[in-house]
């Protein structure tokens, strides 16, 4: 099969999504994740249109790249003025990469009415700014935009535009269907027509408006487009860019292209989590190959067939896009999963044992209260381990405060804790301030613990979440609070709590997390 | 063009979500919404799987439909068991619905492996099952499983299933891409293949694991089939099923095919959220056609065009779907946003004038402290009304005191709150408990400003959402809190606050919202 090479844009569409504003530490840390990937081209910014973007690139210089090449993004030349006065142009050259991607207009409207030039002058425009940049060494990736609509508006302009690019000299010509409004069919046949008369390597760009990017993308490579690009879990403006997530494992499982090396494959749903992580954007548990559900099995017809023959309802393995098969808890296909897991913490449970089937249910009941294990093992643990009639407590609460005074409106909030604990039968009683509830009780705690658990110095919380769980109970809704920690010798685990109160989830969530890391040290 | 119906299986496949639990009302309710659309036929439910299901039938028949049909669903009959004697074809005549769906098997590895009966025998399973319903005058659809996963292993096979049906007297005949893991061509090949040998009306169903549900079910149509199952929102097991509010507006707007009235698609938006209201899930902002960004132009050049011809980056009028154009305003945008963005709000602002500017410093500046202006169009607007210097201050602050108290380790835990404030002049001083910190302060806020604001009985907290913005922090991380209020008139708004006190951050939020709120009814 022929190369197909994989255009990440992440860093520049992407972060055109509503819900997303990358730091420029999120973007250097984001390109060398795609670099380790096997992503081909990592687009990471428009250093014409704002100073982040710039600083982008003079950053991610220093950065030792493995495969990936970048690229700066930006618009042909204004219509009035030559290359070298141009100040897009010459921010694109400033940012000294070796791929230069520019896009010009292929439709006549856009030409008339938002350009505001005549068709003749977009042609030179697209030909001088792709001769130019050419002219000091780039790789130039000229982009179509509205190529579609543009085809569909005027077939003959908008191949001129092409020609135009390919007489300047582009290395790719890449086919935009910005408005993401075609459907697979005309993508096919256009791709056809272009085909026949442009002699160079052709890339496919579409965005997910009519939810058809995807099929756009594959249906593209199949007709002979060797560049795909798309982002990471389909961020973009609107509805989205073509998924790489999803398009990365059809060409690789389903249409044997092999776009990534096959254990950079295996990594997908981890990346995918972990760029939603940095774009503080909740996963899409349904989505294609990398969601939390897709390979999530409920109905009891699936499951007993799923446990005869994964085939029978999984269209690949997941454990080659690093997913993993669930069996959504139910009491058969239960009692196994409880029996492997607790194994891992080195306690042995017989599958059909009374203890099983408790822990089974009482995970169930959590799970229905909005409790969630598999983000927070530690408390999963801890529950096993009271569960089997093992202490790990470390203190009884006798009462616990928190003030919350703000004076006036501009008067600064302040909070305060106070805890009376009974440690190891001594009473205790402790205040603290913080910046809010939580890190106030956080305080508070660690100062009452201190003297007893010195190993407490070593345990410190690196990250906190909040999540509503039924938001449409308003104010009054459920809250869930994962916290997570970590100690001197790396280690991390993470807690959960859930209430209808955010003060009582946090509180339930910080001392299992501090009961977890003194027991591990305790074990040690 | 042909009539293509609309067979709608949200209350059914849909269901098997993973996050979705519909209760008897729901879905009695959804039916009813479906059927008002134009949505020609809505699966209820297995009756033979769960009593839930069977309820359903038989309240549904109480409820008078303009349009749909109903129908229930079931597999055909077991390995050894005469129709009559089957448990399941006679709980789908139980339910007395004028339309039968039932499900045989395509795929050989699925009789062999999960039926674990002979090809021959599955044969005769289909034949006498849709002939036993056939012969009480039912409608009958068959539903192929895995029928494409089928042709690929066996295509002569799958066709002979396909052929007891058909000549069982089936009045439909629809494939179904179970697994989900079916590419366009293939489809389309296969399909071509049905449609020579089976002479009955076809139907498609997709699953989205590979993202390409929509393209599968429209590339089935463009070839001939008349059938298009799906679900609202395409919620269903794994990565869903066919997204039918995506599917909608394709097939009338791009294909010209009228499948429900004009003036109903107008009300696709509405129904694809109210049914995510039914189901509990936040609708996703970026959903093809109905989604809240669906038309969200953010960066400047967008923005501009836009304004010159909604066409240069729209694919449809917004209108169509009864969604709408919503222009963002954040650190990218430039001044013409912010103009254009105030005119919403019936304000004139050059573009060039100091306060333009002004609103924009601001803007920037509080987004990098963590404010986050797009999903809180609401606050967007008393920002720039108090620096036009326009007044929407209900109260001034004079205290403001949470207090939240436990007792003992399953003490529960109580919160309080007390307000004093200035509202015109007069001196209020109230106390409340609530669920939590955050609903306590919202309940001594209605308490203290009813009788001055009367107009807040109608105003209402719909959805509360928190999110930490610098996690890494730990618990005195810097949080965000999102809240989305709604009158009697069915006005949704949203604010925003930002503090590393979340009870700072939610009084910013919630104080907003209800300035907002009684603003919106004193200027209407």
């Amino acid at each position: 099969m022929k190369k197909v090479f994989l255009y990440d844009t992440t860093l520049r569409d992407g972060a055109q999504s509503e819900r997303i504003s990358f730091s420029l530490e999120d973007k250097i840390r984001i390109a060398q994740k795609l670099d380790e990937f096997g992503i081909d081209y990592i687009e990471g910014g428009w250093p014409g249109s704002n100073p982040k973007d710039l600083n982008f690139f003079k950053r991610i210089k220093e950065v030792p790249l493995r495969h990936a090449k970048i690229a700066a993004f930006g618009s042909t030349r204004r219509a009035q003025v030559l290359p070298e006065d141009d100040a897009n142009l010459k921010a694109l050259l400033d940012s000294d990469t070796p791929v230069v991607t520019i896009f010009g207009k292929s439709w006549t409207l856009h030409v008339t009415e938002v350009l505001r030039t005549t068709l003749e002058n977009n042609l030179k425009m697209i030909y001088d700014s792709v001769k130019y940049l050419k002219s000091f060494g780039k790789e130039v990736i000229y982009d179509a935009e509205h190529f579609f609509d543009g085809y569909k508006a005027d077939p003959e302009y908008a191949l001129s535009t092409l020609e135009a690019a390919s007489e300047g000299g582009a290395d790719w010509i890449v086919l935009a269907d910005t408005n993401g409004g075609t459907l697979p069919w005309e993508v096919e046949e256009i791709l056809e027509k272009v085909m026949e008369r442009i002699k160079k390597p052709i890339g496919i760009h579409a965005h997910n408006d009519s939810g058809l990017a995807v099929a756009n993308s594959i249906v593209s490579v199949k007709k002979g487009a060797t560049q795909v690009q798309g982002t990471i879990n389909g961020y973009g403006e609107r509805c989205g860019n073509a998924n790489l997530c999803t398009i990365i494992p059809i060409l690789q499982l389903k249409m044997n292209i092999e776009v990534v090396p096959e254990e950079k494959l295996s990594q997908l749903t981890d990346l995918a989590n972990w760029v939603s992580e940095i774009a503080n954007l909740p996963p899409d548990p349904s989505s294609p190959f990398v969601g939390r559900s897709a390979f999530a099995h409920k109905g009891g017809v699936h499951v007993n067939a799923v446990l005869k023959n994964p085939k029978s309802y999984e269209h690949i393995d997941p454990a080659k896009v690093g997913n993993k098969r669930r069996i959504l808890v139910s009491e058969l296909s239960g009692t196994s999963t409880i029996v492997s897991k607790v194994k891992e913490f080195n306690i042995d449970l017989d599958r059909d044992s009374p203890l099983a089937k408790l822990i089974l249910d009482k995970i169930t009941h959590l799970e229905n209260e909005g409790y969630y294990f598999e983000g927070a093992e530690a408390s999963f643990e801890l529950l096993v381990r009271h569960l089997l009639g093992q202490e790990t407590k470390l203190f009884d609460l006798i009462s616990l405060r928190v003030l919350i005074e703000k004076i006036g409106d501009s008067g600064e909030t302040i909070t305060e804790a106070t805890l009376k604990l009974n440690v190891k039968d001594q009473i205790v009683h402790v205040a603290a301030e913080g910046d809010g509830p939580v890190h106030a009780l956080d305080q508070a705690l660690r100062k009452a613990l201190i003297e007893f658990y010195p190993e407490l110095k070593n345990i410190h919380l690196s990250d906190f979440k909040v999540r509503v769980i039924n938001g449409n109970a308003g104010t009054a809704a459920k809250v869930r609070v994962l916290i997570d920690s970590t100690n001197d010798k790396g280690d991390t685990w993470s807690t959960v709590g859930v209430s209808t109160n955010i003060i009582e989830a946090s509180w339930e969530s910080l001392v299992q997390s501090i009961e977890y890391g003194i027991m591990k040290v305790r074990e040690a």
